[in-house]
């Protein structure tokens, strides 16, 4: 039964793909078409008919053990669960791997959980509702997205250019990254106040605001930026920067960014987030 | 090219899977045959030539967004990055997915990545070789896979059934985790002395070792079990005992385990690693 399913999902993608291959066109902003989406589905539930032993009794790999170059999804799992630090780029085999996931669905639906799951805990939250109740943001890569540059800079693979990077930032046109601002807006509704604190400097703030605002985040209680010729690392600039609004009376409640270095050192806050990002690393 | 290339694959896929449907019987222990390997390598490959547009622009998450039940994969980073906490059980959609991904090259190949890290990290130190210098292993699901019981219990998708649970573990069958073993005998030949760190507790001592020992672990220096009627958190329960190690003048260069909370609480040891578990969470 299992079989026959899958054989005539795969004849009818193999047909759906023949018939429109006239249309494989890259397109600035489109909607994902009936073939991509099938690829997609494909790509997710494919192989999960396969009858499997228990390999690992073996010791053994199996046949797909070793590819060339790293397995790009078990190397992003290495970073996000913090097993893979201090990296410089992405591995080169992996480029069409990291832009498939962060252009395809992948991307969104991993953010969407680790919303999903932000938003439950700050619903499940007793409120003290005195206006010291805080969430931290990340900026780049948690509550904007540099996509649009990294999409035409080999996502990642290449070595991170200051120059190139900044004039980006700077054009003020990054887009939202809609599972964040979904839980921006839902803290707001519940009272907690979203605080930014980025590793973007002071030069930066007013480009950073109009980028922000124009991009539907308003309601902010503070935009904490670096001030120009801090050199300290991310978590030692992060954590002090989070240790004084606590001594300022606040509490964090959350703290959600992209990079392990958003949300480890004390005080972390009450319950960190990570959201994904396999394109670049921060210590 | 790419997309011939690809409907020659899938073509192929198809020819090799109708031509072997016989020989999709479950047997206890075998090798993956050429066609579950043909299509695990179509669920890692056959999306990657899809040409997408920067669909976080518009804020979609595309029409496979949302699935019957929480996405699996997404589930899965969610529980790995520390997003997802105290869950119960593997949401009952995951069951095959989980399934697939035990006991398919998927779990192996991430394991594989953490401990290359783990080893180019041990290789890297610089030891004083002083016999003071261990790594704290984790013993379930690190070490030893109970694999062969979640296997017939649901892949972590029951509730934890304490009773059937430890019958299984006073077989002392476990296999050993084939990667965490290269990890183990690695540390030995570069001085590093192994501790293990369980929750196990003292009654289970002479099973495990003698687990451990037809797994072919040996040259560990403590096995550390938990007396009977401890109630503290695994977090706390740990980091108590890691802090008696260091009060005891050892040094933890690393600490492996498969939960959180085996590699978190001070002292955590100098770096961590987390291997998957997509089974179950002990807070």
């Amino acid at each position: 039964m299992a079989m026959t399913n899958k054989l005539v999902f795969l004849m009818a993608l193999v047909a759906a793909t023949a018939s429109s291959c006239s249309a494989w066109r890259p397109s600035i902003i489109r909607m994902p078409t009936a073939v991509e989406a099938a690829a997609e589905q494909l790509e997710q539930n494919v192989a999960a008919p396969v009858i499997h032993a228990l390999r690992p009794l073996l010791g053994s790999g199996g046949l797909l053990g070793r590819r060339a170059g790293v397995p790009c999804d078990s190397w992003r799992l290495a970073v996000e669960a913090y097993n893979k630090r201090d990296w410089m780029t992405v591995p080169a085999n992996c480029e069409r791997y990291v832009g498939h996931y962060m252009l395809g669905g992948h991307y969104r639906r991993d953010s969407r959980v680790v919303v999903d799951e932000a938003i439950a805990y700050a619903e499940s939250l007793k409120l003290a509702g005195n206006g010291k109740e805080v969430w931290v943001f990340d900026i780049d890569e948690t509550s904007l997205s540099n996509l649009p540059y990294y999409a035409t800079h080999g996502f990642g693979t290449k070595l991170y250019n200051a120059t190139s990077f900044k004039e980006y930032v700077m054009e003020g046109s990054a887009p939202a990254l809609p599972e964040t601002k979904r839980l921006f807006d839902k803290l707001i509704s519940l009272g907690i106040k979203p605080v930014f604190l980025t590793g973007r400097t002071e030069d930066q703030r007013s480009i950073t605001v109009q980028n922000l605002r124009s991009q539907g985040y308003s309601g902010w209680d503070k935009l904490l930026l670096k001030p120009l010729g801090v050199k300290v690392t991310a978590i030692a600039y992060k954590s002090g920067e989070r240790q004084k609004l606590q001594d300022a009376g606040y509490v964090i409640v959350g703290n959600i960014g992209d990079q392990w270095s958003d949300i480890l050192g004390v005080p972390e806050g009450a319950r960190t987030f990570k959201v994904p990002d396999p394109l670049y690393y921060i210590g």
